[in-house]
């Protein structure tokens, strides 16, 4: 059976003016957008095969990022399951004169790893290395109940 | 005291290729990103102030959406409270040669009400006019139970 | 013989600082642009096939529209021929903070359905609802003779 | 009374796939706005202030453009008013492979002189230097003729 | 033997507020980004096959572009190989306001001609027609002496 | 005396269809709009200051990048004089399936730190913390003395 360790994708951005609404604050959709596409390159480092957002959980914006910050996104695959990986998301700020560096938030990002024609494929367990992984990986499992409990209550 | 009721806010475009991963298949994160901006227009139409996402509620991607496909983000307010508006939004994907069309995801986003030093102001009451935008106020109702329940956790 | 009614097809945006000059006047360019694709989804939807722009009819911008704004486009095929199409666009902005809104522009695009290599195909009979409707037929119609007009200028 | 010629402002570019629809052809509005940003340089040249786009005039596209072609868009002023500009615009694809190479349309764009208010400003008297732009100034004339029309159909 | 001159591609622009940074002032690499796509033109069109960027040799900024300035790139092919070009690329900027226009950089492109494949295929000779395409050629034919000598230190 | 280090400034992406021509191979001036803009966030941090583009060195381009390919971007300041600083980039590309991975290329970009008026400021001296860092110290040097040589050229 394949196994696997996830390290942290990063992505280092300016935060430009067509991110950021009237007030000069960005956008939380542009901030999603930047957690999907960091997401799905954790989901294939990990899977080594293609994988497509099953679902975004939630998200608590609780710190305006503004334009001329630095902005920060680091991923990384915190619980797998048969052909499902759930990923973490740190978004952190910067302001690059003062170097006050803040966490803006963690969310979570649930994706399915998939051949060429889309159908779920395996994808290898995942190996949880230190503590701080082992953290990751409960907080990610509270996520997966939450998503399972979802779906019954759709269903139900 | 104040009261509004909320319109649909409707944002129809195509997919384009830069929407898209290499299946062919378009972001969660560009949908999400679409899904933010456009509950912010009915945030701004139904409080009449400048609005920021404090939340993203969670988003299931069941139906992929393809290059060349229609999509139609539907949102509005569906709960308001002191200075936050819970906005529900639907997103519907056509076949534009076809006609098909269904319904891909909906989701709720969580707005505040600031005034232009980002610091909340009051919004009105919302009016509800008829059983679907009932049925919308419950399903809204329910989400602020959960981010109550998710504030509460995080603090105890 | 096949018919088909048009419905509005809308499209609402924020104006964002890179769709404005120095002024901070949104371009005229980036509105012909925006009602050119919400065009396109109406002639799709209407004729059930690809469609491509032949032509766009003069478009007066009366009303400048600001970044920060809400932009509303609203298209419908109002006019339709053997193969071609001529579809209304009406362009609204709105002050999100006063909600004051205005009529800016009104439109018309000239589009021809097309099959997979280009070449046109017969597209259904227009039906017309109700006096609203039969006045933008009447207006399309009139631009159709325009249009006619200018061909037969041209091949002198 | 002061006097100014206009030499063309030339735009070359590649067609990306983000500027065509699913047959690979080039929106005609993608080639409107780069027609409107060029005609904007076009004014701001001939008048030396800030111009905003008064109209759009009748622009027939008639040969496709493809993804992977060169576009060339060149825009002049063809006659000048109190505080008015028609700009004519000449729009060639490019076969980058086999140099075929062909005009595609040409459009008149109509532009107003402002200040920093956006309150019209007088612009110079236009020279006209040869046939080539005797035979602009005369069809840009036309163009002026049409919208003096327009407007008075519109009043009257 | 094929021979073919080189004429100058000329791309005309305005600088957006997403060219810049929070000084106000166009991005080095937003100027870079223009130059390769425009000596990719200009590669293309004297060698009328494809062609890719094999290096990019020091460019100087030595005048800051700011929004709402109009930038103008021109290229053109100033030393030609078996299958290289150099392509010498000027750029200046101009206050529209003023008419207040300068050379802001000279850089040289390297690129390879290649065929469907990415293997590179030969080039025309270049024809010198005039002293102004002769200095061009003395100063591309130093940079390739550059490449060549930094591709030997590479070796060892 | 102020001392800093320099730490990798790290931007991983996604190669979209937009950012490769029409043999789906990535732009030159992409990358090198990459390599800018994280150069400017690692001159930032190092700095505490704005910093701009003063030149871009030579960069060669080995390995063709493709549509789908994950890119990686490294950046770190490798050379501090007055209020110069010379910033060193690595790209990596990987195809996300088979994980094959590599350096793509190296360049050097030469910033300087500025005030809000445009004005170089003072930069900290470089601490260098190993012998990966040192040998990024001596490859920045010789490119310090290549920068002086060409000046020194132009001037005599």
């Amino acid at each position: 059976m394949r196994e696997n360790h996830s390290d942290w994708v990063t992505r280092t951005e300016l935060v430009f003016p067509q991110d950021a609404n009237a007030l000069g604050t960005m956008f939380g959709g542009r901030i999603m957008q930047m957690m999907d596409v960091n997401s799905a390159i954790a989901a294939f480092r990990f899977s080594r095969s293609a994988a497509v957002t099953a679902s975004s959980e939630p998200i608590d914006f609780r710190t305006p990022i503004r334009v001329g910050d630095v902005i920060e996104v680091r991923s990384r695959v915190a619980w797998a399951g048969t052909s499902s990986m759930i990923i973490r998301n740190e978004v952190y700020s910067e302001d690059p004169l003062s170097g006050k560096r803040q966490l803006c938030t963690t969310g979570h990002m649930n994706f399915v790893a998939v051949d060429a024609d889309g159908r779920p494929v395996p994808v290898p367990a995942l190996l949880v290395r230190d503590d701080v992984e082992r953290a990751h990986l409960v907080a990610a499992a509270g996520v997966r109940e939450d998503i399972l409990r979802r779906r019954k209550q759709e269903r139900g």
